[in-house]
């Protein structure tokens, strides 16, 4: 069984990590957001591909879930120390990866290309690949400082201002890559991963073609809440200030146009009747994964019921 | 007695340094050459402003005389087992001063105010300008590799290519900073520092406007040359492969259209009567400075003699 797994960061690289230990590499590509990614003292940063990355390479800093683990931070002491504006902090290993994409990418190359690139240094077998190789910059206007790049608002600021809106800016002319479309277009399921729906797989649904996809495969997704709360990151306050309530039902009703079926926390099963009632199925069971064996034991349950569909 | 000195790299900058000790912060200007330059790994590198700024903030390694004391090499370490072509090393600490130049200069400033920012950072007193603020990459034309960009030719083949030309792309349209127009023609006399005529000094005097102001200043150099042999880089080699013998003589024979007086070792003393014959004054003296006390005695030397003219 041919899988796609749609994936943001940290949720994320956890289910993809759990996917890339049961299925056999050509049975899994994993398509990557690259809204967050960002220009930052010249270099080419692509935070989402390579939380990926990194998790699959076993690479990732265990701590943090991002960045590469055992690192450094010579180089942001130093900006620091002088007074530079080094808001995402970038270890000293971390920033080898940037530069080199950043100098593949001013040779010619593709994104998609760089990707390959690593996953071939890193020996990471299953292909991870970006939605684009367009940029398509995710911008956050906020009340408090209007329009704010992905990045200033999540990591300079915290994810404290108050959104209104979430703007993809060049997705009128952007593309996902013909790979990601090859591998949708080949694959017998989808899996969305649980990373935030708005910030992490909106921008892979947004671009030209991905929904009509997905309409004609079978879709399943992984709650990236459990109990009212985020896992990680600023969904639960980004549903709040929308006056939408942070729930497994939300979160379905997300995706309703295309969804077949979502995985819930054993603890949000009392949702499970009005998740039924907008026609989706729903599978309760333990969706944290804070370590690898919780990560492929999800991933198994996810895989077995899809191949009793 | 205001002075500006031309400089290059590590030559260059042990006598710049001694003259920031005897001359106070408002009589000197140190004008550096930026042909040197060049990306790497998207990172705009300016190796000889970089070498007299670390020098003279008491930051450069004393070792290599390029580069930041104490650094580390976690990034470089990095990039060569990933097998990226790293062949310039650039330390972790010093990676982020070439980080936040990239960024300055992607946010609009001029190199001149990239440098003025790290002059004030670091407290570095004495004015240290880029001699233009465009581009005007220096190409080696070799009979070996054909075209290539300097640090490829310096740092990546270690100068062993053979020189047939050397060549400032960009120089028809680029203009000296209006800063270093205005420091040359304040300066009471300007001082050629004991660095690479052809590589280092050439690109300043191939600017607009410089030759033209030198003939109007007394010119005094400090010879690169001592016994035959450049005290570093490739002088005597590329001196050589034009067939032209490198001694003080030759040294004095390449500035001749503005230069009074020259400095030359001890040792090269019997040249003096061939560098007066050419209508050129010189000075014998001690030209080594291998550390801080012989390049404030040198400075002072040049002082003390311009005092006198």
């Amino acid at each position: 069984m041919k899988i796609t797994a749609l994936a943001g960061g940290v949720g994320g690289s956890k289910l993809a990590q759990g996917l890339s230990e049961v299925l056999p590499p050509d049975d899994l590509t994993i398509v990557v957001n690259t809204g967050d990614d960002f220009r930052f003292f010249g270099l080419y940063i692509c935070p989402d591909i390579d939380t990926v990355t990194y998790t699959l390479a076993n690479l990732s800093n265990p701590v943090t879930g991002w960045g590469v683990r055992d690192d450094t931070f010579n180089t942001f002491e130093t900006l620091h120390r002088n007074g530079s504006p080094a808001w995402f902090k970038l270890g000293d290993r971390d920033l080898a990866t940037h530069m080199e994409r950043t100098r593949q990418l001013a040779d010619g190359k593709t994104l998609t290309d760089v990707c390959r690139y690593f996953n071939k240094t890193w020996q990471v077998k299953h292909s991870i690949l970006p939605m684009t190789n367009d940029p398509v910059p995710t911008i956050i206007d906020t009340i408090e400082f209007g329009m704010l790049p992905f990045q200033e608002y999540f990591a300079k600021h915290h994810c404290e201002p108050t959104i209104k809106q979430v703007i993809f800016q060049g997705m009128e002319s952007a593309q996902a890559s013909p790979a990601v479309l090859d591998a949708l277009h080949a694959s017998d399921a989808v899996i969305i991963c649980p990373s935030n729906p708005l910030l992490s797989i909106d921008p892979i649904l947004a671009l030209p073609q991905i929904k009509e996809i997905l309409k004609t495969k079978y879709v399943a997704a992984v709650s990236p809440i459990i109990g009212g709360k985020a896992v990680k990151g600023p969904l639960a306050k980004m549903y709040a200030e929308k006056g939408i309530e942070p729930n497994p039902v939300t979160i379905a009703e997300h995706y309703r146009d295309f969804l077949e079926c979502i995985f819930i926390d054993n603890q949000d099963e009392n949702y499970g009747k009005d998740i039924q009632q907008s026609g989706i199925i729903f599978q309760s069971t333990n969706i944290m994964m804070p370590d690898l064996p919780n990560r492929k034991r999800l991933a198994q349950t996810i895989i077995n019921y899809l191949e009793t569909i």
